[in-house]
């Protein structure tokens, strides 16, 4: 549209748009063209050959029946991903226990809606993934921002405090906690479980998009005798397909029928399926890169420290690091260095996700580099 | 979960799900085994062979870089939508025009977020695509049921006096309509955009899922000057690709900025992006299916009328058809013969999908005997 200058000018405050929209800018990290990009917990291993390979397989098979809606339950990826939680968890569940979306957002936004929405709220024990707040906000869902520690650890007092006072109907507790890195101990989440259940019943949403990189176990058989609770998970990281989008849930079966009252129809496309079919089939090699990364994570952690970095402990593949008088700036001169890495706009820290031992080497060299600077 | 007696007996109503979902039932039509599927307005032509090769060739180009999270922006695919929209409306409209989600239940839930939701309503004349008032549900915003003529049309007095008493925030205007089949006029839609404007700025939805299927022309110039008009589209029917979940919208680029201030990021795989621009290389392919579908269509009507059944016009690629007495009567005597058709709870009426000349030779033998026996 050519537009004239009318139109040219006329930009989202002319629209109807929602008051609590207004002056508001969408989420999403700076894509920039440096060498290294360590920002957004991107696994950085391509898939390999064989599966890219089966990928174009399934898809293919799929596409000649692309003129039909995809199966609407997703009966057959349900049943496998029950099947990989099972495995990896010693846990059973089965495909009435598990429910997938397009990426853990829309798993999230689907929780919302069921169990959050206008009239409701939801907290978060924050700094913790900040999709958490927008989704409410895009829910209509009230968000409560509840407390840490100074040490980014859940304060278990203060977060069931907080939560008897507001009785949120819906509780969130990022394990590993993104952006910080550590995982909460499972007696905290029982804690907030049932100070969560205490006035009356409320949702408790364990995300754990990070699980599989983590010195700990999932949480997942919390969900046994648990109905309120529901663990949250992605393709995206351990699987490295943050291209597919694909988050699911365990939870007792009942969730699974409730979200199905808000989830739109045919949600989930028929290539998507075929894609994350083929990367479970190849789970074994996936989470050998996990590995991999998880013994980068522990290297990044302990030469973050020797060159006299502070450093949250970290289960995720990912960690937090400074602390930096101004984070902005610090951000600025790794990325002067050829590195992106993320700022989370937490006071003095920054994010580096853990990539390939050549993008770390360049990411301490860069931050080491710094240091040097600094004390020169 | 092998789960106790109490975890079984544990439905939706023992969860703390919001209350208008108390009750409710997942939309979704029945999924039968049935010879003749001509209940969810599918195009019956599977993708030809070399479309079907060129999404495995493009699918697995984009899988190698799975690990890393898809084109946030779809530049690529919007491009090319909007290449699409103008080659074949002769109206310009370019990137910023344009935006895409899963499936256009997705684009109407993300204009749904932005201009509607809690305090706000929104307006559709019914019957229509029933997906337009659980959408609204799902986003918090309220519904209003608006009138039709007995005929189907939209009355057009009527419907500006809805919408001149409701002041709703956003109307939904599909054309052709959905389930009866016909298109709405540009001057009703001139007509109820300027009612919608007249109190306040509200936003108009021309909801055009099957115009590639009507003897008329798409409403798309109309957004010029329009800004708050907006048209929405889908390639799951004309573009033969309902399993890959692939809706669009186009209007003034504000509205394409302000539906990004509550998209979900990375809302777009990019195996559904790789997908969707293999399917817009085929365009002229797929298209020509489109003009045999159209006349199927028409020989539809006109045999259903020589059988002595009502039908409603048809711009669609389906037919509406009555009037019975008892429309689950009909649909069960319908499917007894074998042919799955659709009952939309529209009293004395069924719809019916242009199938393949065969399967439409089997549909039409159906509903034939079936007059014939009560004539009998």
């Amino acid at each position: 549209m050519e537009g004239t200058d009318e139109q040219v000018n006329f930009g989202i405050d002319d629209l109807p748009v929602r008051d609590e929209l207004r002056g508001k800018s969408p989420y999403g990290a700076p894509q920039l063209d440096v060498p290294v990009r360590l920002n957004t917990n991107e696994n950085p291993y391509q898939l390999p050959e064989p599966l890219v390979e089966r990928i174009a397989e399934r898809v293919r098979e799929a596409a000649r029946d692309l003129n039909r809606y995809p199966d609407r339950d997703a009966v057959e990826l349900r049943t496998q991903l029950a099947k990989y939680l099972t495995d990896t968890s010693g846990h059973e569940v089965g495909l009435a226990n598990v429910w997938a979306a397009n990426g853990s957002n829309e798993v999230i936004q689907q929780l919302l809606q069921t169990f959050g929405g206008p009239g409701r709220t939801a907290i978060g024990f924050e700094p913790s993934y900040s999709m958490h707040a927008l989704i409410a906000r895009g829910t209509g869902t009230g968000w409560i921002s509840g407390p840490r520690n100074a040490d980014f650890t859940v304060d278990v007092e203060a977060a069931v405090q907080a939560i008897s006072e507001n009785q949120p109907d819906v509780v969130f507790i990022t394990t590993p906690n993104n952006p910080t890195g550590n995982a909460v101990p499972p007696e905290t989440v029982l804690a907030l479980y049932e100070a969560a259940q205490a006035a009356k019943p409320s949702m408790v949403v364990v995300d754990e998009a990070y699980i599989e990189f983590s010195h700990g176990d999932s949480l997942l058989p919390l969900i046994e005798g648990r109905p309120n609770l529901v663990v949250s998970r992605t393709m995206s990281k351990a699987f490295g397909a943050a291209g597919l989008r694909l988050g699911y849930l365990a939870a007792h079966p009942a969730v699974v029928d409730a979200v199905q009252l808000v989830r739109l129809p045919y949600h989930l496309s028929a290539v998507t399926q075929a894609t994350a079919l083929a990367a479970l089939e190849h789970t074994d090699t996936l989470l050998k890169y996990v590995e991999q990364l998880k013994s980068e994570r522990d290297r990044l952690v302990s030469e973050l420290r020797a060159a006299g970095y502070e450093v949250v402990e970290s289960d995720a593949n990912f960690v937090q690091f400074g602390r930096f008088e101004d984070s902005h700036t610090a951000w600025q001169a790794i990325l002067d260095r050829g590195v992106l890495v993320r700022d989370n706009g937490i006071p003095g820290w920054l994010r580096v996700s853990a990539g390939t031992p050549g993008e770390n080497d360049a990411f301490l060299d860069a931050v080491r580099d710094i240091k040097k600077e600094q004390s020169a």
